[in-house]
């Protein structure tokens, strides 16, 4: 699929399907990152901390959130960064996340606004409760048609 | 370890090992996000596109420099979140990785000043060559000492 | 999405992306599936057989395949079963194969024609020089519109 | 071990050890397939569904069942293909899995029988209610001894 | 870090974070090793047995142990073996285990005395009662200041 | 399978199977144990040591010989511990290694002399070109014949 800066339009929304955050998402997530600390790994420390239990790397939820959005592929958009990631609430192992994104900006490119146009997509991630655990703007750079 | 914010000192530096992305890295990573986009995972679609070959994910990038530079545990700083997160330049099978973190901002929390304070660290991600390819600032929230 | 089994059309195809068998997913296969034969295992062994590499396992095509395929989920679809799957030639480490799936076959359910009907999709799977590796029916159970 | 066409005898049975298949052989395997269907991903979504609970891919129930008995490598028989690959009943997380093969025909092989035979082995997967959950004849291709 | 062996001191104690011993470590552990017994892939089967459950693989247990001690790298150290590896009680899904290490011995290397010295570490590993469920001697071999 | 330690033979041999040890298996062995040192995972340092080259983990090498001879399983046989475990020379990606393991002592359990007997097993890993990797004594605990 080809769709070009011209054709996004601001408030479009996209809903992702759900997924289940896992134990074993978590030890897989230590296995790729290599932080191994406590709050992710070790019920037990767990047990004693505020949330009385493992909780998700924030990292993950971020991951399998940009994961669960990119379904058809647009081969003239590229992702250009993150802005404002915040980590909102906890995520324990056996929540189901569900991401809604919705283009909240069109802006001109900085330097090559002739070739390119900058898309800003808001990304909230909600738990099965509803309630939001992770929000961010995902910025993409996007061709414009000559 | 307990560090309180009072105890950060700005322009402190850490400097992360090394770590070479490797084409199980994508695989993993793939697996992890649900994302099986043909930039990652066709090599033969990517010899025909601007790079000429698979580029790692830019999220698999942030993790394995978040993780990188999760060495000693802090019991009293939480994750908060990362502001301007910026994929510079595409990282390949087989280049090094190595982050550079240093503490660029001491704030207010906005709202709980009495308890926390913020805590910038920018954040940046070198390959075996010197370029830059990954920026990013991660925010902390950091006890103050009673 | 429902798509009822009446709105199946023969003759429609579907095409995947491409995707790159890499060691990994060998490994990554021996590990799930507990199968360790040199074949795919042992690189000296193999460098003595007929095909002189290791090779994918059969099994991997196929579920790589079917992977390959399910890219919008239809709710009222089941997946019955595979007919004639026929491992038609090697797939070696670095192919990259695509699916191309075809309805081919609208008949009655055997016992519950009032509530379903039947779908035969022939997929066939190539690999990088357009060589067929892979062939499979893959039987849907589909509901009907009441 | 080399095992002729001639040595194989029909009704030989083989039955494998028992695996429970976990949660994690589910999440990896949409890692390795790429299919992240609610089905087997999203826990709240499948509790709305007729099983009401995650179910395994039928796949991964066939590559457990083949890697099962795979178990002494006959170096003169070869992975043909399967036929009448049939999911019976539903597989959940924790259900132990056994499987049993037998040989249930010798033909020969249409174009090469001087060389080659062909051994039917039909194989059944059983959980730990002793309810057959997948079906399926698995068919090699076997050398004649010369 | 280059710690030389003339630094090492006898009884100097290091102890690990925890890290707890989840089902998901033990199907990946069953997928590196390709073992795939019973006694730890079987939840049916290992209810019939004396522990009752399934138990994690005593090499599983030892590579999480030596991995929880490994961290800040000594450039001049170099592991050369494990002596009296004892599985002293079985780890459970769900147990969270604990290093400890202690600097027991300091003596010539056989060979090459001049060069390099040798260090015998006793590792315990204790789950979250207390019980040692694991010893051994890890055995480094480290440069002498020259 | 049960095989009491009266049958145990001194001298009796077995050979594994070859594997291939990848890059893919030094990644999960990471990501298994937490430990990221660069002599495993980062291929620039790595140029500059003494091997030229990333290097397997001994314990990576000392789970897949395990594994390797882990076939037919023996009911009534526990693995006790090892004794003398000695990396003897580095395993690179790539090589390919074979276990062999004899019956070298049958010994009185300490205690329990009358329910068991000590089996010690010595095992030599080997690679490609025949040069002995790493060699380890496996002590099992069998039961006797009542």
């Amino acid at each position: 699929m080809k769709r070009y800066f011209e054709e996004y339009e601001l408030n479009t929304v996209q809903v992702s399907m759900g997924r289940t955050i896992t134990e074993t998402d978590i030890v897989l997530h230590a296995g790729q990152t290599g932080d191994f600390y406590p709050h992710h790994m070790d019920a037990e420390w767990s047990k004693t901390q505020v949330f009385g239990e493992r909780v998700a790397y924030g990292t993950l939820v971020l991951i399998v959130s940009v994961g669960q959005l990119a379904r058809e592929m647009n081969e003239v958009a590229f992702s250009y960064g993150y802005d404002k990631v915040r980590f909102i609430a906890p995520v324990f192992i056996g929540d189901t996340i569900t991401s809604r994104a919705e283009i909240v900006g069109k802006r001109e490119h900085p330097k090559r606004g002739n070739e390119y146009g900058m898309i800003d997509e808001q990304v909230s991630v909600t738990n099965q409760k509803g309630e939001v655990v992770l929000a961010f703007i995902h910025v993409y750079m996007v061709s414009r048609k000559q």
